[in-house]
């Protein structure tokens, strides 16, 4: 048995030359995006154009979006403490859990039932929605995806899936987040507009990727902005400062246009 | 002292409005690459296309080389438990450390300090290797970002430095780096080529940005490839099973062109 | 809202005094062991000296069991990358998950189950044990905490028993346990015997140790060993070597005599 | 190569029988506390009664001074989120830290190099401890483990010390540590203290524990009141509620005796 040797399917390395899913690493150098490589490595296939165009937009718009989110707090406080920059970074994507960027996970399980069930039902994906939302509704769960507490409309979601629908990408389960939010709104009297979590759990399911890993395109998005994060607490504050959750103020550029 | 806010240049998070680095994040959708939108949220500044390029291109040398490195068997044995994604993703960044991803940030370091001594002495570039070498020679030290133990010519590095000057980015740091090769060949009487760190540290000294975040670019190029291990762990092995280090073998799709 | 303070019951931290759940920190050195503060902090109640023996045996039983567990192959990693103490501690923490140490945590919900169903069913507890294992049969569960890879009786757990039933702490759940490996041993044709998960399960049950917090007894009592892992790690091995997780060699002092 | 075995020194785990140092673990069960057990694991010696005593009263001193310090708000920020047990304390642990525990290894530091320097002058401790200082003031660096924001006379300093001579386990380092005290009491014309973590770092020094693993003793001491937090933080509050480092009031049993 200490003979036999454990597979991996995703990247051979032999001596000046590496092999990622089967294409030579350095001749993807210049050839295809880091959205295009992400994809190319989680899914052991070749991106499309198109498909490259959406997934960079997916990452870049979950860069950042304040000082805030627990992730950010969590990355600035050990960064505070004088921790190493990889260790400020692991913390802040510990803090990315159920509650906090897990809403694609979610999101995306909650698609794929409702997908399942309205092909075991001929395609009936009205019903399948209604059904499942009663049935949370009984059991007091909420549709993850949809809401925000800052954002009546989420700016990022109308383009993302815009994008989606210019690219010819946006399939079966972007038209049933639609539909979910449209149930919604019915059901509760009040509109809950798919969020942007919610928009990317739609997109990866049209794209193929596994629910099971939905959240890392959330970190994966995440760890440059923690980096930003972490780098301003270091250069700009006091160590071992008290980093008040809400009490901050940006002082950036003012909005600009994007050349 | 309860009212004074702290301040933040990053991102600034309004109802239905996310500015980031002054940018309207929904504008940059489609506009800009995932690899450009780092290198604005990290350096504040609007990436020019060439240098989006370069960032792209830095970004897929890294994403993966094998099953081998510290940082991926941190991650499946962390996946192998049973841990959650962010849990596995978070124990990999904890090894991309000082002997492991650290050749950027200490690659940075020499290079910056030989530009500081050549400016310091009328731009005599040649004497400032030499005299650093030779100082490093006496404490012993070696250098960052030579030599590699597998690859004898990294196929990555030369494809990097080809861009960089395709793209016109490649500046001083690179040409400080081709001389420390030459000067390491004649003062160690053997060749220790730039290695992908090695490369990388000059590029992000050209780009300008700072030798303290040498290392998230390692970090950030490699979480998407941890991410393709751990689900590889998690959907192809039994759990808690004893993770050589060593005796693995690849099995995935063999060598293709580039599309 | 601003105004409103949220509220903490664990410790006071005045000018010159703390006080730990009521009792002033620097009166309890020298007056408990560290176990029995552990005990404190966590339940808020002050334990007796029986407690805090039972304590202490619980923790000294779970400190290291050799170089092979996930959690010290992944603090080595981490170490053997040149990462610092904390991010090596961290990783080995990340590893004690749901196959290794999680069944602490799932010992106590099978016992505590079988317990709410046995005085739901005027004490019948043989009933409710056979009532549980047969539905976990039928459901394709194992029942956590029995059976063991390497030791077929543990020695450990016929201590700890032997100690809490000395002490009078033994109680339900302790005989519970007691009842699922003679019930296991019926359902199987083999003997499942409890390890020392398995004890600690059952003893933390009859010590009022909510299950949520089970795993962090064995992660509280492993992290001293994972420390002693990290240290040899550093002083002894070479950094970024291939760590085996079986091709191991215990080299320490041969058996002794406790004195 | 693949033959030879690498060599681990810590525990010896064979069937039915663990050795941990030398010693079976299930006879130190009972006999040994938890305190001495991690002596034991970390140091490779048995520890005399006294030893234990006094490692006993070093870690209860350190098990929690409140919510405020960055380790709990990283800490109750993951599990905030929904984080696992083991990815909240992680986070707490990598927030222990240069500025946040610290000080005991930097402590330590000074402490051995003043006994170095006087060892080599003859055993003149007192201007070994003029001289470090003053070239430490010419550096512009603070000698680590003296003053405290919130205790003027840290009330866990004096006991500490107090039992370390009763315990005759007082030596050298302590000492030196109370000679800094005073020699920085005339160099600043003001009194700092030693505060906790430097009678810590002194008494560690007395025991023989290398300055490398000197945080470890925070950490050990520490994680038990995570752990409390952690608790608290998924039982009595909100998700994703905004965790002010201040803001909080203490609401737990008034102060108390210890029984």
């Amino acid at each position: 048995m200490a003979d036999e040797k454990w597979k991996t399917g995703i990247t051979d390395a032999k001596p000046n030359k590496i092999l990622m899913r089967g294409y030579p690493v350095d001749e993807l150098l210049g050839k295809i995006s880091f959205a295009q490589a992400i994809y190319l490595v989680i899914k052991g296939e070749f991106p499309s154009p198109e498909v490259g165009k959406l997934i960079d937009a997916i990452f870049v718009s979950s860069v950042d979006h304040g000082a805030g989110p627990p992730s950010v707090l969590a990355a600035r406080t050990v960064a505070s403490t004088g921790g190493e920059l990889n260790s400020a970074i692991a913390a802040g994507v510990l803090a990315i859990s159920r509650f906090h960027g897990g809403a694609i996970e979610e999101g995306q399980r909650l698609f794929l039932e409702i997908a399942k069930r309205a092909e075991a039902d001929g395609g009936n994906e009205e019903k399948a929605i209604r059904d499942v939302l009663n049935e949370m509704k009984v059991q007091g769960k909420r549709a993850s995806g949809f809401g925000h507490r800052l954002h009546t409309k989420d700016p990022r979601t109308a383009r993302l899936f815009a994008m989606a629908e210019e690219l010819k990408l946006a399939g079966k389960h972007v038209r049933i987040a639609r539909g979910v939010e449209k149930a919604l709104a019915e059901q509760q009297g009040k509109i809950l507009p798919i969020n942007v979590d919610g928009a990317i759990a739609a997109l990866l399911c049209d794209l193929g990727i596994p629910s099971e890993i939905g959240n890392a395109f959330f970190i994966i998005s995440r760890v440059p902005g923690l980096v930003a994060h972490i780098h301003e607490e270091k250069i700009r504050m006091k160590p071992m400062r008290k980093i008040d959750p809400e009490n901050f103020e940006y002082d950036g550029p003012p909005e600009r246009k994007v050349p």
